[in-house]
């Protein structure tokens, strides 16, 4: 997905959030919008709006000097949607289409996105999720790769939102790949956190070895490159990852909760709804 | 009111949203805010928001052509708030005290305001202010003040709201000089609209010579700026004129409805509370 007008402010919300995050000083704060405002005239529109995230992102990172400003962040939203975890699993077992129950909760993990403007209460958000209409749901396409695919390759995105990953993954049934980003960036999940969660011990985790907060294709490593090209079956989620991989010519399933309006437009869905979206999928095969 | 961090990201969003008002021209759009950006350096944060403001409207017709962009949006707001005059006038005489239902009106006008990034409805938002509870109420001041002054300079806002205004001003029973802005800027008053709603049938209509979407003291003209000294009362509406003349030293009332967070921080209120607030008013005099 390309870079939008809408897209240019929202660098300069993003990184005034992050820079407080990041530090109390306002002096580094002011210089942080400083740079970004002038950044914004060689932002090549046709890049990824994460492309240009992660230059951001970096910049907070260099001009505080704090390399991980949402470290507890994170750690707060791990251990609280691990506490949701047992009820969750219960919701599943008890569900008619625990596959389908199981996409909706790795759904509403995605709530859990602190690159955007939005307030969320995980309990809340999650219950009315799970009854959420689908406004795009290629569920019959999803069982179909799904039970063709002999590994599944899933690309993560938010820290805490993995915890709910995990219960999708344990759903699947089939070998899965848990992809992570290279490192911290706004609340994305890394090896680290993954690990907190126990990803490794239910999936194999390897890095994209992406620096932004998303997967862009020419920042990964050759490994991913590799596993991207030939993997069975992909599952992606949140908004970065759709950013960065809604361009690229090859069978995905992209999860999300619609966040900004932008996505919303260029999704053909609206703010707020809910997507399980195949791109690419060879129907019938 | 000084420059908080807060506005350097909100001068960005202003910039598109009156940009996409101003032209369809994306290029011309994109120039806008890369200029936008590069100024951000450039803003002296002592300075009130709508100095900046100035800049940047004023960026917006050069670039774009279009020195009226809001004339199309104020026409319509205009004739839609006359609609509501006569009803809104019934208000007044079937109310207990004319005076307060009319400042409560006044306020009412000032969601009209198209330089914040919030939707409005007319009809339902009136009606909910009319009975809102002020978070800042200096009702008796403005009595005493009114009862002793003999004539009484009203700053106006936006071009809709001045309907609202003309209200407040049949009810004030005092000579009234109403102040517009001297040029076209986002949908504030200048003479031309004042003119059209019929303010300079009932009070004395002047320019403060302010080409920005605020009272900024230092870029109106001499009569005014006598006229300012000398007053012997007076109403300042809305939030542009409130960032300009907060830091003044003399007695203002200000009446305005807080539509953005730093303003509400800055007055000591909440988003949305409606406020008459008095300044510097010598109490019991």
């Amino acid at each position: 997905m390309k870079t939008y007008l809408d897209c240019l402010p929202c660098f300069m919300n993003q990184a005034l959030r992050a820079g407080r995050i990041a530090t109390n000083d306002e002096k580094k704060i002011k210089k942080l919008l400083d740079e970004v405002g002038i950044s914004i005239q060689k932002i090549p529109m046709g890049h990824t709006p994460p492309e240009t995230g992660e230059i951001i992102y970096r910049k907070i990172s260099e001009i505080t000097g704090n390399k991980d400003p949402y470290k507890n962040i994170k750690a707060k939203n791990i251990s609280h949607a691990l506490n949701l975890y047992p009820s969750l699993k219960k919701k599943v077992e008890k569900s008619d289409d625990r596959l389908l129950t199981a996409i909706r909760i790795a759904i509403a993990g995605n709530i859990i996105d602190l690159g955007v403007n939005k307030e969320f209460d995980l309990v809340n958000d999650v219950e009315k999720i799970l009854h959420q209409k689908f406004a795009i749901c290629d569920y019959n396409s999803f069982i179909q790769e799904l039970n063709k695919a002999k590994e599944i390759l899933y690309i993560g995105d938010n820290s805490g939102e993995a915890v709910f990953d995990k219960i999708l993954i344990e759903e699947l049934g089939k070998p899965v790949t848990f992809v992570v980003r290279e490192i911290p960036i706004i609340n994305d999940i890394t090896r680290k956190e993954a690990e907190q969660i126990g990803i490794d011990k239910i999936a194999k985790v390897i890095s994209s070895g992406t620096t932004a907060p998303g997967t862009i294709i020419n920042l990964c490593n050759d490994d991913f490159i590799r596993k991207f090209e030939n993997a069975d079956m992909i599952i992606s989620k949140g908004q970065g990852n759709y950013e960065g991989l809604s361009g690229i010519d090859r069978s995905i399933f992209f999860l999300l909760k619609v966040k900004c309006p932008v996505i919303a437009r260029n999704v053909g869905v609206k703010e707020n709804d809910i997507v399980l979206k195949g791109k690419n999928i060879k129907q019938g095969l």
